[in-house]
């Protein structure tokens, strides 16, 4: 059996995600941040870095216990794997998915999540420094809309590339980066919002509260879905 | 042949240490970030994201051209499997080593990258900034402090892992982050630091000049390559 400890953030999403897309069983074990549950010394023990989500897989026995694997795209990389499934077999095939999963954990996670803390969270309001992270932000997704004028998804057939980008993508109205103009992206962001597993997947581990629909219902002029 | 368009930076030194360690033929293509070559429209179609390292493997033809490869951690997971060295076959020591490459990347990098930026090229001195990176930065190096008191590297034997990680720790100084009392990582560091082809890579692609030798040893009071 499969469990995933996760909370609703972008990077538990890419997760909740692949599971529904996999389509196997697994077990939701939901990680409250504001408890900092993430912090405590049993989950630690699954998760040196102290962050969700934690995939454990109850079939892989080792001295430790079950196998835990942390971060979430050596979670995408080893369900890949496990099932063959959103990871290309073939040498090129396979290295471009990894290269579109390296650039969204390496560049568009770590800096619309900053841009996110720096107009959201920060106790100052810094202009130069939400300045920095909007710009890289949104230059991040001039690369993906240029690497979508002459392909579907990122990286051949939909893949755990996709998969990892979305949530964030899906995340700008709150780090404050818009898309607009950037026709492929939106082509492609539309495309994967259709899917039922990523629908699914994003409601998971818990469906957002009456007023997170609300204000993201607002924001966006659309469903939180859409 | 394989050929890698690189630059001195650490990102850059994960590369060429790991061709260094494996030890098979491969050219140089040095790229200048001070006269932005990596934006060029040559390099752009190499590499969408318009950063080093790019690798190129010339014996592997596809549509586009020889095949090329971006993202630094995508470079070590290539080049490891190509060669089958510092990674291992089997499912649970394989993804132990993507968890700490991904870590590295989404975490230790970014993180320390932008303690960097705050800290020495910055138009602003922002001390709330400073500390906020420089206090993940240390927490990120407690965390491999962590994993390392009971082990000789960060994932079974040495590996992508350490090579992902080793040029950043490297570059605690000029980020401004100490690494005082870790005494696991300070252990596995030297250990690192002394490999033959460690300290080969990191003269690469150009070795450093006599005022950045300097520099450094002024900075940690020993050598560059210490």
């Amino acid at each position: 059996m499969l469990e995933l400890l996760t909370s609703e953030t972008p990077n538990g999403w890419k997760t909740t995600i692949m599971l529904e897309e996999l389509g196997v069983a697994y077990r939701l074990r939901p990680i409250s941040l504001t408890d900092r549950e993430q912090k405590e010394e049993w989950y630690l023990r699954l998760n040196p870095n102290g962050r969700i989500p934690t995939l454990i897989d109850h079939d892989v026995e080792t001295v430790r216990g079950p196998f835990a694997v942390f971060e979430s795209g050596a979670i995408l990389i080893y369900l890949a794997e496990k099932f063959d499934r959103f990871l290309p077999a073939d040498v090129t095939g396979r290295s471009e998915v990894i290269q579109w999963v390296m650039w969204q954990m390496s560049g568009l996670g770590p800096m619309m999540g900053q841009a996110t803390v720096f107009n959201r969270y920060f106790d100052e309001k810094l202009p130069s420094v939400i300045d920095r992270y909007t710009r890289e932000s949104r230059r991040l997704f001039e690369v993906m809309d240029r690497n979508l004028a002459d392909r579907e998804f990122l990286a051949g057939d939909y893949s755990i590339a996709d998969i990892a980008c979305f949530p964030w993508v899906r995340g700008r109205d709150w780090a404050c980066i818009d898309m607009d103009g950037l026709t492929h992206l939106q082509r492609w962001f539309d495309t994967v919002a259709a899917r039922p597993a990523v629908q699914r997947g994003l409601l998971l581990p818990e469906p957002p509260t009456a007023s997170e629909m609300a204000e993201q219902t607002t924001r966006q002029g659309k469903n939180i879905l859409a």
